[in-house]
């Protein structure tokens, strides 16, 4: 595991939000997801992006590579991804994405997940044992407050201290109870992808 | 023409930025362009996209149906663009623009364009005559301090006043010395389409 322990977080931090884009469920097809690099809370400094097959098994080392690639690379602090699951069930194995970008990875959710329900989902798919494995291999679900004391959200996270993600998730959610980044991202990647 | 005279600008005011993306220049192929919502100088509301053909005749037209089939239409106040020409010289004739959308539009570039150099670059493209005209149609060139008393661009409108048209370009310009809504679209249309 790559571990960072945050002395001070400036209210500017570079943390990058990645969600994907609209695709269609059950097919052989891919879907767009968008990284997009935030001053903290505050304004957009850059965008990246890749395409990951839907239901496949490459979510993981897209992310990284496209992280790794990217001119912003070197500024970022912290990588934010909304849930774990992309492009339906393609999912992210977080020790393996911090791992691979050496920075600390926080997953964000409204809604608190319900992995019965997810494994259930996970049984129509093939090599569900692997899929189900990365699920659990992020770890416990924590709740968190973040721009006010009603707005909670989920998180899961790997390479960083419990109190540091959460102080990271109040810091930037200023618009809605989400960090910022991954607002923009949800609205970027919905947007364009738009069928 | 579609005017609008201001009373009070809200520093909230919604604004929408279009840009366009990466394409391969003298193609017969089309360009991303995309619209970006954004409250003033401060975050984003949404985001639109359309496609539009490199030196082709429908900017106009699809940006103006993009912006009046948009869920965020009737919040709009005021319409940017990054220029008057997208995707090559696809010329937008922003009177025609305001006509259809009714709203008031604003071209913002940070170079003074040179319009003896457009006009023997366009003499290449078929019905070069038709895009001078569109050239023209958008009036004087202006210029204005945004964020600064060193940051100055050069702006064209229609169905504003020219006082408007400066605060408005002033309020908005929060992170470098164009509008907020024009830097973004910018990051957005060119970093999804990169190719």
């Amino acid at each position: 595991m790559s571990y960072k322990k945050f002395r001070v977080i400036k209210p500017e931090i570079r943390v990058l939000g990645v969600d994907d884009g609209v695709f269609i469920p059950h097919t052989k097809g891919s879907a767009l997801v968008v990284g997009v690099v935030f001053r903290g809370g505050y304004w957009l400094d850059g965008l990246m992006r890749t395409r990951i097959e839907v239901d496949g098994f490459d979510a993981t080392d897209k992310i990284a590579s496209m992280i790794i690639s990217s001119p912003h690379y070197k500024q970022l602090r912290v990588i934010m991804l909304n849930g774990i699951t992309f492009a339906g069930f393609n999912v992210v194995d977080i020790k393996a994405l911090n791992k691979k970008t050496k920075l600390p990875i926080i997953t964000v959710t409204r809604e608190k997940p319900i992995f019965a329900e997810i494994r259930r989902a996970l049984k129509n798919l093939p090599k569900s044992e692997e899929r189900w494995e990365a699920i659990l291999n992020a770890g416990e679900t924590l709740e968190v407050f973040t721009r006010t004391e009603r707005e909670k959200v989920y998180f899961q996270f790997s390479g960083i201290l419990e109190e540091d993600a959460k102080r990271i998730l109040k810091l930037t959610s200023t618009r809605s109870s989400v960090p910022e980044a991954l607002r923009v991202a949800h609205l970027i990647a919905s947007g364009i992808s738009a069928v």
